[in-house]
């Protein structure tokens, strides 16, 4: 490989000659050469800073601090970044400083030598037209700039992968819902047989997590939409031209289509990441949603002769390599293991939350990797469940039938007519000798086959439908 | 110890003869023998059950289900559990039956047998004026009395204990960002020197994280305001009147005075406590905060000679049973060991919630003891520590002053100046020679004394105050 | 309530006249006004220090540097503590001091005054005859004894309660394992239906699993046994006589009957509690087995109509406030919600052992605390599933045997036979056309009537019973 | 992009021309389109796989059920993944089926048409010389050779990368120790002024807890050399030839040079993971080792002017894009990052282990993606901080001696010559009124100069130097 040298102020560094990155990206893979292969800062990240940098250029022009064309230069830069021009040129690995320090100076150096061969300079150029951090990082810091990226990958990726996701899989539960609604069946508390609902309605309980979990997460947008740019080193905004922090994060809104504003108190903005643990704890409650109804639906569709067999749910793929024609609920367990997954991110981001000293959060891309993990993975999960899962749910009417008719629950519609003790004692001697309630309801004397069959009515049983 | 004799479905059971539970009260006691001495189930939730118990029974006799007469006494009986006057009636354990049952149960012997000998009947009594199931319980299961309670609970421990306590730190800590907001000391982020800023500004950023915590809380309580009540056994409403769920809800709310709706779908009221898992992520969320600013306190109050030093914190009781003299930052240290609980709490809650099946989660028991914990342990918390150490917070000026004149990032200042890497050059050169940034700057020639006096100067460069 | 003086080196305090302890437990009681209905210092902490305290006073004693008659007053008062004669001594909370300096001086006050009371003296007298720094602490500190008390409390509770408890119940999942042996059952694998195990073999995975976990806990014991008594205030020792480490370790061996002994590195001794985090790591890994196992026998014994039932458990209590008849898996809810609460305590704990400073870790109360609920409810919560649920498990023959019988995935037996693709397509098309296996083998003409007797036998599946 | 076709049993599927991969490797692309630029896979199972189906080769030709030049053709493949020569060829996510089905199934079809192709056939070859099922896969499922490659990555990643990268970090801080061990200096307990002890004890507390951790994570081996294979569908070890478990493991033993045996209990192996659960506790006590060690360093290293300042670490980046000269810890930052991580890891890992149903555990994927993650982040990160950080750690003997000669807790040494009170007033009195020990002690006339000299001496009181 061939290299060129350069600088900072730790003095020169040998980069590969074709690199636009510089000398402080060199160094970070010299220094942390830690699960280089799998663990890169999120291209989520790598974007949200391609709009602030270009919202900051904007800002630090209109300010009069930055030529117009140094800031259109900046702009073109980060908008190739934005197009995925420059994916190459981001090698760093999340397992770096903890202020993102690193990254934010990968940004610098790759807009600005990029920019000085648009300009039509050569990479070995000593002097480039634009400087890393007095041009591209002007009235910036990486303590700023970095939860500033935090907060632009999260909301975004929040609105455009996690809630649709989570949207998709909720209407069609929906429409399943009310497509099943008259469909009475066995209801179950503690694993066992209870009195019958819908299926329908167990349904609709889904349903309703995913609204509330929808909003949950709606909630936490508004922490999340406030930026720590102009906030610089400690938050003071030292260095920043007046007006800076208001402005900038107007640009970046405008460029994002996304309502963020500067964050009201900057010295929490960046010694603080809770926007970050209190979004995550509305994903990790979506989590716990999703383990939920995947569980319910993993276990209604067992069988398919000596399990539950209720739901049908779609063959996908051979499920065993050693037991022919065996189905499996496959995207159930893809679900749920993203539901462990983020759960235990959760556990990372509180961690790394809880321990920030003074005017800096040091745990800021370990809080951000594993936050954009989830959001990623609840959003994708939820496509994948729907289309190749939920999509295909179909009641298996026969044993749904089986199931109800036979259960000893039924009972309970008798609790008004003779009272918790005497159909208790139906229910329990019926269980003893194997007979049905209704054999044992007439055989106990209390009632008569006639009043049996007009009390107890699976169908009369689950409410008023909705 | 003498006994008597009472019954339910399965059997006779033998009860200590003045206690007010009864069978399945005693049952519990002798099938769960886990932890009794440690672990009883939370007072607030049996007192969440008072209030639903009483609100039921004014429903039921609205609806003319209940006699008049038996509404009444029990909900007599009910604002004497209130009143703490029968504290000694609910012995059973959180490690019980997933749904809470048995707890139900509990409250339902207790009110009709304590009801009973209220009318003047005598606990040996073989029939009782109050029935548990019948009449107690009536248009009830645990399925849906439980996990109202839990919500009950759970909103007015955030609004009563939580919130307040939060809010009684948070102001404090306010009243101290104003006092202080003048004085200049040096910043600190990665744990090292940075630029400056004022002792205001650094409190400013707590009170804007308990600000957003506080919030974060108040997100959460409109899905905590939904009460399962009426879902009865699997959510459908069997054996509830008409309207039932609706009006239980307005007698809880204007029982409790606290804004309580029906849920609008019972399925989930039942199966899941999404409610409780966001909520307490909320929770969680103030956890991390806490740990954050008590951290920091600590630090900041690290020494007395050989810390840092700079803030001043109460000496509450003697710090060593070895070292005289020594006083030491315990309600840091409290407040930090509550910040690992609560986030430890969170584990457990989102496994409970995780866990449930079909039309019930059983892990109701375990997930309302930890949220209770927390929310206590938050409020109570943040009281002690406000009182025994927040009120006491004072800068220590000269140690503040000495750390602030020697920084060697007072050197920012000269970016605009000189550009960055000059700066920088000043800066490792006195660093390296153990000089002033000032004689360092005059000895490269970079600037005159007079420039660097006019130019570096800690109170122009903490921005703008508020 | 009346009241005498006492006095420590900050002044006076007001303490209640009749109990032993003294000034500094005052001042925790009024300092930590935290939850201390319900979260005093676990019961086991005070018998550990009863042990430490008595052999520190013997070791003083051997040393020459504590008369015979006060430690044999020590020791007296310490017997008293272990006989459980001065439970009401110790009020305080886990929310105190991080070091448990207050439960130290607790002790201290306690055996002192105690002390001074058993010779003769009033607890109104100014000199007693005990002083609870210079005689009952002496060569000790919090930071040696706490940690000290730390490991005598975890390691006797896991070798007599939490151990044994999991023993108890692995025998009799073993006695199980051995009677179930020959019942042959479908196995279920993706919660379908697959080949054939035997119940015993079943059952016999989870006693491995017990095996496992139990040997788990006992490799952490070693590290448990490292006693930091001696370390004094940062582990140098300081103020301690020669020898006093290892004396006092042979001390506490000797009293307990357990294997301690002073750690070799007292610095990590008081600084890191990593010994704690390790055994409660085996600690969650049992409640990662117990979770599974409790599953697993919810799920076999659901029904009783319209579940999987094939697993009869106990009836032990009404199951329903409002479903008559009705009979739940209680004690698996009990086991599944202590192995959520521990799977929390574990975070709780990770986060305290990570967050100590330089030569003390001050969150050594909550990881107890958390230790010490974890190690009991394990064992209390597998001796009330043995009792309650395992001894009574056993198998529903008729369910059994129709879910094996009708099962397509017997199939498998045929691989080795027609090789995998005609052994699937048998098995898919029986599963369309809902017939038995045998018919559509035949109907497809791979394979006679007679060949499927003799080659699928659900009985020749299981592999070899050991 | 050409494609061919290739079929399984449930018809036929479009795959790229060139890929080894088949039909099903193929539907788990289509049917799994989460996260998959950043989730493949981990390259740790792939490799296992390898070992393994060379070693099932091996033994069914042993068996006499596989042909020779079928068995060396396998192995051949086999071979050639171990070089990597075939890394492209392994798409799947970690989001798949619960069992790794369609990783097995990827590895089945790559071994078997690779294998064709080397023998001279050609991808587009209808009948191929190797079948992925009845040849690759003969004798076993994924149901044991998912959880068998999970033991083989996870033991070889542990004693390859984890074990190495601690004791590289380990001998480094020992020698330190070594090299430190008589530089006097100040304690810190509570965070708080302390006892003296010398930089080499300290670090002799971190060198102890990486000891200890290394035989926490050795102590779990014994559970992780236990293979799985052999008990093939649901761990009755259906369709195997006679002794083909335990030869197998030897085989896999002999081929990875590990000491792998097979499982006693195979249901335990297939149907839980408590192995790694339980080696995956003690990868976190590691991790929370590692989280005090690497905050101790940042804070003994803090300033460099206005902080604790008494440790020297490496200049290795620029730490600043605003604040020149600026130096930070970013080694500690980076591994108490992984910290973070490894702690978020084991929640996920327990919810998976303990989320198991029946005779199949199916959170397989995720739980050693968790794992494989937390020892490669554990292994490298220790190298990196030793590399960056621990080889150059040196005393900052300036202020160690200010710090230690300031402190007023070198009056502990008092304690046992004027008692523990008097000792207690000099101290409060010299805090108070600012002066130093000596004088305070001298003017209450507990002393004189010349014995508080003799008495107060640090390099005294850090006990007997190992």
């Amino acid at each position: 490989m061939s290299y060129r040298i350069e600088k900072d102020t730790m003095g020169e560094v040998q980069v590969p000659a074709d690199v636009y990155w510089g000398a402080q990206t060199q160094r970070s893979i010299e220094n942390f050469k830690i699960a280089q292969d799998i663990n890169r800062m999120p291209k989520e990240i790598i974007s949200a800073f391609a709009y602030l940098k270009k919202a900051a250029a904007l800002t630090n022009r209109d300010a009069g601090v930055l030529p117009e064309e140094k800031a259109a230069l900046i702009g073109q830069v980060c908008d190739e970044i934005l197009e995925g021009k420059l994916d190459g040129q981001f090698p760093l690995v999340v397992w770096q400083t903890g202020s993102g320090t690193q990254s934010n100076m990968n940004v610098n150096e790759v807009v600005a030598y990029r920019g000085h061969v648009i300009k039509g300079g050569a990479l070995t150029d000593k002097e480039k037209f634009l400087h890393p951090n007095d041009d591209v990082n002007k009235s910036q810091s990486s303590n700023d700039t970095f939860p500033t990226a935090m907060h632009i990958a999260a909301y975004k990726i929040l609105v455009e992968t996690t809630l649709p996701g989570i949207k998709t899989l909720r209407d069609t539960l929906a429409q399943k819902s009310k497509a099943f609604m008259n469909v009475v069946k066995i209801g179950r508390t503690h694993f066992m047989d209870a009195t019958p609902l819908t299926l329908g309605q167990e349904i609709s309980g889904y349903v309703s997590q995913l609204d509330h979990g929808m909003k949950a997460i709606n909630n936490t947008l508004a922490h999340l939409s406030e930026l720590a740019l102009g906030g610089t080193a400690v938050g003071t905004g030292i260095n920043t031209p007046k007006g800076y922090d208001v402005n900038v994060a107007k640009h970046i809104a405008a460029l994002t289509g996304l309502p963020f504003v500067t964050a009201e108190n900057k010295f929490e903005a960046l010694a603080a990441h809770d926007a970050i643990v209190e979004a995550h704890g509305a994903l990790k409650t979506v989590a716990v949603s999703l383990m939920k109804i995947a569980n319910d639906i993993r276990m209604l569709s067992s069988g398919p002769r000596s399990g539950i067999g209720e739901l049908f749910i779609p063959d996908n793929e051979p499920g065993s390599s050693i037991m022919p024609g065996k189905v499996n609920p496959t995207q159930c367990e893809a679900l749920t293991m993203i539901a462990a997954q983020v759960m235990g991110n959760d556990v990372a981001i509180n961690i790394g939350g809880a321990t920030g000293h003074f005017e800096l959060n040091v745990f800021k891309p370990v809080m951000i990797y594993n936050f954009l993990h989830s959001a990623r993975l609840i959003g994708d999960g939820c496509v994948s469940f729907n289309d190749k899962c939920a999509t295909g749910l179909a009641p298996i009417e026969a044993n749904i039938k089986k199931h109800v008719d036979n259960s000893l629950m039924l009972v309970t519609a008798l609790n008004t007519k003779i009272g918790y003790y005497k159909a208790a004692e139906i229910a329990q001697t019926a269980h003893k000798e194997g007979t049905t309630l209704k054999e044992m309801a007439v055989k106990l004397g209390y009632l008569t086959a006639e009043e049996f069959d007009e009390w107890v009515v699976p169908g009369n049983m689950v409410g008023e439908i909705k």
